[in-house]
C-alpha cells in the first residue's frame, strides 16, 4: 500500500456515492481535500439540482471528485405504473393511514438518467461511477471522449467481467455486507449476496481493471483487509453517514448508532430493489410479502416517497429507509477529516 | 503476524472440523504436521468411531489438533419424533420415489453428545471446538480439569460475548461466506448471516480473547485479511474439502471444483438447520417451502440421510448435501501440504 495512482487521488479510499442527500458537498470536498475520492450520489438528484451540487463541490475542493447515478433498467408505460403504483399504495394502506397520508396517483418515478448523464459531460465530472447496469456504448464512448475516469458495480464475477468487457475503467466488488441498494444487474432467480471476503480475491483473478472493496469496511483494519485481499482501492459508505458533515437525517444517524450488526436485513420493501437497512416496522411488515407482489423498481420508490419523508417529518423512524451495512457498531460521530484519518491509518504517509 | 502461540500450533491456520467424513486422519494429521490446526469433525460420528478417529491421528502426529463437536440443542420425545418424521417424509416423498426408496421411520436422530463428549474427555484430545451453542457448566469444568483448550463458534458479537463469559478459551468468528451449518444459537426470528469483513472486527472489539476468522478464506490472500481485521487465526473449510486428503465424497469435489460463488445457497432442507451449499435440484424443491414445514434440526437430518446416501451411491449430486462456503471459485486441487503452503505464504516463515 504506497501512494495511489487511482483517479489520481492520494489515497484510494472512496466515499460511496450514497443517493438519498446524505453526500453533502462538504462531505465529499472534505473526503477530496484529505486526499480521498468523495462522490456525489446523484442517482435521486434532478439534472439542475446535480449540476448545482457539482459546481458547489468545485467551489470548496481542486481535487478530483465522482458522481455516481443508476443505470436505467426496465422502462414503464403510464398504464403499467398505474397498475403497479396501485397495488403499491393498497400494501402500504396500514402505513399510510398511520402518518395521514391519501392515497396518491404516482406519475413519474424516476428522474431521466439521460439528462442526468448530460450534466456529468457538461461538467466535465472527473470521475462518474455507476450501479445498477452498464451505460451505452455511445454513452462509455462519450465518457472516454470527455476524459471521464469510469467506475462499475459488480456483485458477481461475471458482472465484473461484462464492466470491464465495455471498456469500464475500474470497478468496485460490492460484497453483501454493504448498506444501500445492491448493485446486482445480471438477471438471476437468486440475488447474489456474496460477502467481501469472498467475492474480492475472486473478481480480483478475473479481471486485469483495478477492484475497489465495498461492503463491510468501516475503518483501518477493513481498509487493510481489502488491500490483503488484491484490492486497489477501498469504498465505505455507512461509515460516512454519521460524520457532522453527512446530510442523512438525524433519527437516520442516531439509528446507526444504536444498532447492531444483526439489526440489518437485505429488503425490497421501500424500493421494489434490494436493499440493506435497519431493520424496522415497514420492514417486518413486508418479510412475509412474495417478491412479485412488491411493485418494481423504480415504482415502489416512488410509491414510498411521501411515506418515508412524512415518517422522518413525524420524528419516526419506523417507515423510513434507514440504509445500513453490516459493520454498523463500529459507526461513530466523527467529523469526515477524523474519519478519513482513521481509514488511512494503515496507508503508509507520504 | 508472527509466530503463533495460538493452541501452541506454529501457524494459527485451522482446518475447519466439517462433519460427514470430509476430516480424514489423514487430512487432520497432514495440516497437523505442517503446523496448522487440523481438527476432526466429529459431528456425527458414533463414540466409538470418534474415539478410532482420534487414535488413528495420534499415530500420524504428535503435534495439537481438534475434535469439534456439535452441542445438543432442543431434545424430541419419541412422539415428536414420529411426527416431525413423517411429514419430514412426506417432504421428500418425490426425491425418495426417484431413488426407489421406501418410507421410513425415524427413531434415533443422532449420537449421544455425551457419550462424544466423554471421549474428548478420555483421549485428552489437545483442542475442543464446538458449535450450535455452548457446553454446561461442568463439561466447561471438566475440560478445563483436563487441561483441553477449548474453542467456541459465534455468528454474532452477542454469541461471542457469551462464549467469552463462561470461560471457554477461543472463539471463531462465522461469517456469511463460510460453508456448511450455521453456527448460530441465540434463538432469533432472522438468521444472523453477518459477513466475515464485518463480523471479525466487531467481535474483536468486543471480547478479550483470541478469534479467528471464518468464512470465504481460502488463500493467503484471505488469512492476511484475517489478521487485518484483527483476528489471532484463520479457520479454513472449503478449500481443505477439495484436497487429495479430503474424505468428501468424489461428486462433492467435483462440483465444488466447476461451481461458483454464485451458486451456493444457504438452505434447511437438509438438516432443518441451516446451512450453505452449492444450489441443487434438492435445495431449489425447498426454495419455497415455509421454515416450519421442515422438521427440525436433526431430525429432517435423520430423515434425508439415506436419500442423501442413495444419491451420491447413484453419481446423482441433486440430492446430495454439497456444502460450500461463497469461496469456492477457489478451490483447487492440490495436496493438503500444497494447500497449507499457499494458507501460509504471508506468514513469515520462522
Amino acid at each position: 500500500m504506497g501512494e495511489s495512482t487511482l483517479f489520481g487521488v492520494k489515497y484510494p479510499i472512496i466515499q460511496a456515492g450514497m443517493a438519498g442527500g446524505a453526500t453533502s458537498p462538504q462531505l465529499v470536498a472534505t473526503v477530496c481535500n484529505f486526499g480521498g475520492l468523495g462522490t456525489i450520489g446523484g442517482g435521486y438528484m434532478s439534472p439542475n439540482d446535480l449540476r448545482t451540487a457539482i459546481q458547489e463541490v468545485k467551489k470548496l475542493t481542486d481535487q478530483p471528485f465522482a458522481v455516481n447515478l443508476f443505470i436505467p433498467e426496465q422502462s414503464f408505460t403510464a398504464e403499467e405504473i398505474a397498475i403497479h403504483s396501485k397495488r403499491g399504495m393498497e400494501l402500504t394502506q396500514t402505513f399510510r393511514d398511520r402518518l395521514g397520508l391519501a392515497t396518491k396517483t404516482v406519475e413519474k418515478v424516476q428522474e431521466s438518467f439521460e439528462q442526468q448523464f448530460q450534466v456529468v459531460l457538461d461538467e466535465k465530472v472527473p470521475v462518474f461511477s455507476f450501479t445498477f447496469g452498464i451505460p451505452s456504448g455511445d454513452q462509455i464512448a462519450a465518457l472516454k471522449a470527455a476524459g471521464i475516469v469510469t467506475c462499475g458495480t459488480a456483485t458477481t464475477v461475471e458482472e465484473a467481467k461484462q464492466i470491464e468487457q465495455v471498456g469500464i475503467d475500474t470497478v468496485v466488488a460490492q460484497g453483501s455486507e454493504a448498506g444501500g441498494h445492491r448493485g446486482s444487474f445480471i438477471q438471476s432467480e437468486h440475488l447474489p449476496l456474496i460477502g467481501t471476503m469472498a467475492l474480492v480475491p475472486q473478481i480480483v483473478d478475473h479481471v486485469r481493471i483495478p477492484v475497489i472493496a465495498a461492503g463491510g469496511i468501516m475503518d483501518e483494519r477493513g481498509v487493510a483487509a481489502a488491500f490483503a485481499l488484491g484490492a486497489s482501492g477501498a469504498q465505505v459508505g455507512t461509515a460516512f453517514l454519521t460524520t457532522t458533515e453527512s446530510g442523512a437525517h438525524s433519527l437516520h444517524k442516531e439509528q446507526l448508532l444504536q444498532n447492531n450488526e444483526a439489526n440489518t436485513e437485505v429488503t425490497y420493501a421501500f424500493s421494489g430493489k434490494a436493499a440493506r437497512g435497519i431493520r424496522n416496522a415497514f420492514i417486518e411488515a413486508h418479510s412475509s410479502t412474495r417478491l412479485e407482489e412488491i411493485p418494481p423498481y423504480p415504482i415502489q420508490n416512488a410509491v414510498t416517497q411521501d411515506l418515508r419523508k412524512a415518517s422522518s417529518v413525524e420524528g419516526d423512524w419506523n417507515m423510513m429507509s434507514l440504509w445500513a451495512g453490516q459493520g454498523i457498531r463500529l459507526a461513530e460521530q466523527l467529523s469526515a477529516e477524523q474519519l478519513m484519518q482513521k481509514l488511512t491509518k494503515a496507508i503508509p504517509r507520504l
